[in-house]
């Protein structure tokens, strides 16, 4: 077997229909997501095997949870249920130039109350060759932060891969540790970073510039303070609109810049995932391709999910690999 | 002025459509309630001036429920805006034998960190003339029971009248107090019960019979205990399937016994806040009518909420009058 | 060709989804109905060919209405359109004890501004072989009395038969005519009575009982003021509530009493149309059974419209006999 | 108190979802507006204490209207119900290339029945320091522009400050009187002229050009005939598609010429009440910032409204400052 | 590994919402289900390892499919994805005395192109312990019939129970053998046999009544004829109406017969599916309890799937033995 | 009379809402279209009479089409029920980059069992002066070929214009004639010709450029081959992406090449049906204008009908003239 484990929260978001505010509706879409099981889900949707890690609720939340990985073929036999209720957000989707707004309920939910004895990391890395994490999860809980480290360090000990995605949430963080620091630590733990130069600034506390000679920068100083991390790679986003946007990406590896044409992304059906979309793009490439068309195949995966609903990027890898290949036109299948 | 004054939390409830599970659902249904807000509504439906006490929170979900106080005719100048997300419930709608299942996320929320210092009462209790409250507000948390213990004893310094109506829900009462001790406090700063034996044994610590001598025994004894309760009011109901009830009300007033006919629902389209429209009807009928039609009014607008969707009795005083007349026909009205 | 024709008012219904009410809803669920226009896409439903009579609004609305009609398969090519908006109606669904509600406006919309001008009768009639008219249209205005009057006087004169259901709604005949008066007019423009005690107390200012022979002596009186009536149908309802109703059928022909056995209804669907489905079932019957089967065919007619949704009994002959041959279990058809 | 008085109608808007026809459709999306409550919504919603002034129908309808101006916080207490129906219309949303398309229903219903001795100006003007109508009201009858004129007169003689958003619609005026006359005459009881070049030309009987030279020419005319207009303010469109347009406004104010940046609008989410989230924002500005920045947050307030469903600006004063200092990007709000 | 397999068809289902016929409709809910595929996924409800043998169309609909049965946890991993269209049916549903109506596009769906060589038997059989077959599919096709038998030969020669619910469906059978006749060869490859005295009639070409004694004497017949049949089970159902019926089970067991109470059902939401969460629940109950505990617990299965929307029954252990202990109250469960 | 008559396929669509895939709905958005009645309901929408001849299923399926059709307009008194399911398809729509994705089920369907003996060719071309086909129907099976076929002949015949819109659809012609093959010899029953270069090369096994001087050149080589074709029509299409799209019209007629200016479409609604909207649009251009105006109109049909949901292009012939002669503003009708 060849296991990829995500770790993290599963969320219930919650949004009225199209452009609607909540007191415009009597009634609210929902999805499940959550930024390491978007990452699962696409996975697992372009073939892989996918183990997620979490607590959900032990009511009829949690069970329409459970049941909602399982239809993206996740394998849920190590998710506990706590008695407390499911983490869940509200999104009142902005178009043009009128932001979306996100109103969180999660601080107290169930993922809030993980903790080590609730994983049996033995079994869950038995098999596993591949192991991801973001910067949310830790800025949940003490829970979710001791969680993850004992699950990072077991990994590290038996040389998985692990990617880190840590991006800084300054609205999270809220139980008492020092976000920055928390993230540092567990970068010591991990093999690839997939963020940019705004995290590695405050991460190492350093101020380099976001262009192209700032990125390598960072990048080869990130290497300097982590050895043990290969590779480094980022994602530029240009929004234009809240339903306009362009993006591509870059890399540092094997100590040289590479970097993607980029992609323009108009009539922006959702926001959400677009980021995990990316994360599980450059896996998947990773595993399949080399570095450069790892990073073409994250891009496109990146820009096909603006045109998914959902925080699951519900894509093949052949529509990926179309788009990778430059082909945007959105020609009828029949 | 003359104005009714609740107390309590705002919650949303959130349902599937029809009978369906959430996991066969991509949509919910919501409303905003809650037990004493329903009542408040009610009264407003009704014609009288309210007034709703609660803290909620101070996003996108707060705002809509404030919207929605607003439209049923709801005074909300004195609710608070903290940052904690609001209440919320799921509930999966039963049918026939299928009971209705509730998965509860309010012991976080926004009224949980309701504080007296929240709440300036002699600004809410000028021209108030009654206030109403429910066992439900001091079960979340010792800031909602000190709120409320504030207010009622101000408001019974201002020889105000206090409806009671102080249901004991198990699955509540986690923050340390003891449910039974804190509502026998808070009845003895109370001037009108609505409750029945079941309410009383377990306050006053007895072990009355369900029946007519039953209740009128337990009557007294409460009146015994607590000599400013001047009326006791009780409602009986019969379930037949989730789908099928039958109800009726007794009172013990001037120390006499009285009661309503019975009235069968077939068809029920929502159980919830059944008994806040039973308490409104009260409130409304000791009003404007004597014990005995207040009574009757009370069961009929209880028995109307049953087909009535969502939280709150969306009905008028005539359509409550109708059938406290006895006419359950459901005779179309062009 | 054996066309039946129909006249009367194009409304368009507009109700919330299930048993809300406007204020807590989004949408509203539409039909276009219309009593005489329900009784002719009902037959149009049997296969009979039936033309249709009206005024639609010159916009969006009246086309959309326009091809509701041709859905149903009605001709309505002498239908005109006129600068008026259509009318239409807000019902909000009771349940149980609850009745529904109807809010109307209709008294200035299009078919209010029909004139004998707008209807050219004689190219109407030819081929016609049944006309049916209810006691609506000419409550709505001057110009809708004296447009259906002058095509009764034609279709008399050509001896087509004519069904009146003249059914006295005091809520509309605001333009100045007294209801009572026109409608004993046009029952002598008519042939076939379907009606009841209760219309012909009111038109011929008679005082008879509800009963089989209060039933039986008003037939008779009306037959002997009106000789060319030469059939009475009538329909008894009991309503248990919005949800539960009973009827059966009754008739005074060939100087003759003759009933149906009562059906029961549980779970009503849909009030609305079930007297128009009663109507066109007779007419259906009357052109293809004896008396007795066509008031059977009827009665089941009228029973199974209250499980369908709409103004229009969207039933088939096969589902009709099989109801009026005594089959109400409703048993799945794979 | 400082309370901004509106005066005007209140409609239903009807429209299929998305960009369906009516007879694709089996439901309808609703919302409550009107020109003049629209500007008094959004104020409301801005932080402003609003009341509006008019007349809704005696039924359901009317009930869920006064409900949704509840919701808005908006003061209903002057409101009278009439036995008249709700006016409404239907529209059906174009897109790119394709034209919405309306169908009214307004000229029988409710606020055409309105009439002075309805209002009570005294009470209504009591504390009231901005009274808002616009050019749609006079258009619907005799009662509607009696009415208006009577308080205008009153709020004149008060020194009230005064807008007149004059918009001569052709398809309205059909109750006998010139609607330039009446314009020109209720011109001459407002103080702030919200309106541009065509309205100038149309009420005057003058020819500006529409650009910026015959702007400044025709507003100097403007105020030469109407001393007590003190500032004139324009909002200039350019419409590329039903789904994207381009904005900017323009005023002459201390005998000053000043406008604001355009703004370009994407994916135009709803046409409806642009206008009137300009006078919105207008009036708010006016409230708080010199003429320049009040402009601009009209411009702004105009622009986001696009994006925005339903009649009313459901935008916060953050949002709108946002865009107006030149965040248009839409960038996600956690 | 305890493994249950279930063989049969995935079939969507497509039903206008509520009671509305699809002319009326613009939307269509949809359920993936299927007769034995509906015992598994309710097995795996309970708690049990399942999994389904089938094959699915090679596109969306197909991945759809596959998505909702790894919902309900079912193994998909030896379904197979064939060039065909995936079967489905239409459903109008039926209120009272109203029937629902089918209609099936399935005959030529990617089901009815499964042949032996799609299914590696053995692999499937690897860990089994009960097998569960119905008479629809060998009714589809050819090699659904062959596919079935090899099952059932290995399944046989293995020892593991296999129950039978030869129900003969007469509009199936389209491919030219013989239904009865396929029907009572692999009854003889079965060993608990799910039926009653007309599938037995049918299938042994006998004449039994349909009481009591008519269904001991067929049983007791059926047991003569297959001696490795170890039990019967039976399931007998009142039609009141669509809406209202009657269930109670019976079984012929250690040559002894036992029987359930009868339990009413009121409001029922969904008629599919109910017999199928019968051998579902005997099955589960066959696991777990006696036989007379096991018929209760599929009685009060079968009873809950009436208020259960969608093929499956989607209800908890817990909910069945409350109903199989004869609490059918359905009250709140908060 | 001056009947157009269609033949061909009449499909159901369903499509999850918005741009949901079918594994995240439940529910599915339905049409009835198919691309010859499309060009039916078009040209009956323009107001010219319409016959369209086909086969549908004899269940609730093919009485909703049937309804559907009518409710455009259209005569279906020749189109036969027949006992196989009606042809359908799934469609998930893609936005921006996303492709639309098709799943058919229809090879088996209805139409597929069409033959000359369910066809009167001679009643259905009595009175019809314009017949009109398309590829795909002969694509479909044996029967539908020579159902085709035969009408062809006899409207040759009878000197009716014939237009011929030839697509090869690679993936149809399953049944084992040669699609190219075919298609040539329909061509030469057909007199005006709806197509382009790339069908041209396909069927007569040339190979011109796509450019101007090649589709100059392809259709002299056409109507060299086929001398009773008088007129070649083109649209060319440049797809940016899913979401925006441009068009432009292009024939050969009278010898000499004429084109349209260009449009533009932002903001695609629906791709499906937009040539059959463009052969519409020309059918009704050659009735009543010159070839140039003829094609400018088919040019802005195709354009608006990409702004319509649905198979047919639901818009009048005011609308195509406007946006023929250059309006694409979109701006609001009033």
């Amino acid at each position: 077997m060849n296991k990829i484990v995500t770790f993290g929260e599963v969320l219930m978001r919650l949004s009225p229909p199209g452009y609607r505010k909540i007191q415009q509706s009597s009634q609210l879409d929902f999805y499940f997501g959550g930024t390491e099981m978007n990452v699962g889900a696409s996975l697992s949707q372009f073939g892989l095997v996918v183990q997620h890690i979490s607590t959900v609720s032990n009511d009829i939340v949690g069970e329409a949870a459970l049941a909602s990985l399982r239809q993206y073929g996740i394998d849920v036999s190590h998710i506990k249920k706590v008695n407390h209720p499911l983490g869940l957000y509200f999104m009142e989707v902005g178009a043009s130039m009128r932001s979306s707004q996100i109103a969180y309920n999660r601080l107290q939910g169930s993922f809030a109350h993980i903790s080590p004895d609730l994983v049996d990391w033995d079994a869950v890395l038995d098999g596993c060759t591949w192991l991801h994490w973001t910067g949310i999860s830790p800025a949940i809980s003490e829970g979710a932060y001791q969680t993850l480290k004992a699950g990072l360090q077991k990994a590290m000990a038996k040389g998985i891969t692990i990617t880190a995605d840590p991006a800084y949430r300054s609205n999270l963080w809220q139980y008492g540790r020092n976000g920055h620091e928390v993230l540092a630590e567990l970068i010591g733990l991990s093999t690839i970073f997939i963020g940019g130069v705004n995290e590695i600034n405050e991460i190492l506390k350093v101020d380099f510039t976001l262009d192209k000679e700032g990125f390598i920068a960072a990048s080869q100083k990130l290497r300097e303070v982590y050895p043990q991390i290969t590779k480094v790679f980022d994602k530029v986003r240009t929004g234009l609109s809240a339903s306009h946007q362009k993006i591509y990406g870059r890399a540092w590896v094997n100590n040289q810049y590479i970097e993607t044409p980029e992609i323009e992304i108009t009539d922006v059906a959702d926001r959400i995932g677009t980021g995990d979309a990316y994360a599980a793009g450059l896996i998947y490439g990773l595993h399949n391709y080399n570095d450069q068309e790892a990073l073409n195949f994250a891009n496109a995966a990146c820009g096909l999910k603006h045109t998914v609903l959902g925080d699951v990027n519900l894509v093949s890898v052949a529509e990926v690999l179309e788009v990778a290949n430059g082909n945007v036109s959105g020609r009828l299948k029949r």
